[in-house]
């Protein structure tokens, strides 16, 4: 049975409405000018942003209109789950299997209101981010590394004060991710990243 | 003369950081909790996914990819003009010859910081975007419609009641421009804001 067209966007509408709710989340990075902190959605928009100037970065094989749709949707199970702060303590232990099955509950409710088809689709697209094992998902994580560099740098320090990070803390927790899916891009972060750690 | 690959991510870190501050920039719609006003970065995040999520409601020759990046950079030009809410006095001036001079000055400025092969293509996106011909650009201005009708609707009325908006005045600024680039949609959220107006 196909669902009426009326049913389809009312599931759609139902899974638009509660991803409004992203907006609401609170990361541990602030906005660049260190105002306040920013939230999953913001996140969210400024990572669709960075993939389309930064497109020129990825690695062969990458499809950056498949990035861009996985960075609109990555962080939505944290409507559930809430945003982890890499350098927290909680963030060190993020690939712990309570937090991964507390995702998979979380994503599983949020596609699920989207129409059968859709719900597979965006699923699908989130587990490969996930997973981050194919180029476009490595590329994307690459960004999702870089943009809260980008904001701790104009912010002067954000969450590497916060968090007490050292240099060889930032490189083993963010640069070798941003390396693995984007070599250059953290040659070219990494040096402008060192003289504030040496200061 | 080709810029350096290192002058090139330093322009277009220029432009990721500064478009940043879209994040700061208030609309009149609230969150669907009603909670505070939206800001118009996250606004940009929840159109990416509008597009992804109802791109079966585009017409014959959309290529949502493109509407995806159309809706990302449509508001940078907020970050020196501001949000023009649409139900105020001057949202009903909004085709003033002076906010469009504003408008493309801000949009030289802030598309200027990018590479000039990027300035160029996404200045081109962000044109198609406001001259509203395109069938890609109609959709994309259809999605930025009706995505503050659904906050209204959720938040019990927000800028209706704001600005003591009625049905005719809604139809005449939001419906009409819904339903050119996506006539379906138009009809199914009518039939969810009529009981609101009659209440």
């Amino acid at each position: 049975m196909t669902a009426l067209p009326s049913d389809r966007l009312a599931a759609q509408f139902a899974f638009l409405n509660e991803a409004d709710r992203l907006k609401s989340v609170l990361r541990a990075t602030t906005l660049c000018d260190g105002s306040r902190r920013e939230n999953s959605g913001e996140h969210s928009w400024h990572l669709g942003l960075y993939a389309m100037v930064l497109a020129d970065q990825a690695g062969p094989g990458v499809d950056i209109t498949r990035v861009i749709r996985m960075l609109l949707i990555h962080d939505l199970v944290e409507i559930d789950v809430g945003d982890v702060p890499i350098h927290s303590a909680n963030g060190q232990a993020h690939a712990s299997a309570e937090t991964q099955a507390a995702e998979q509950r979380a994503a599983d409710r949020i596609f699920g209101l989207l129409p059968p088809d859709q719900a597979a689709s965006f699923r699908a697209l989130w587990d490969e981010f996930e997973a981050a094992e194919s180029p476009d998902a490595l590329f994307a994580k690459s960004l999702d590394r870089v943009q809260p560099v980008m904001a701790n740098l104009q912010s002067g320090g954000g969450t590497w004060i916060t968090y007490n990070v050292t240099l060889p803390q930032l490189e083993a927790r963010v640069g070798s991710k941003i390396a693995k899916g984007a070599p250059r891009l953290w040659d070219w972060v990494r040096a402008r990243v060192t003289p504030f750690f040496a200061s």
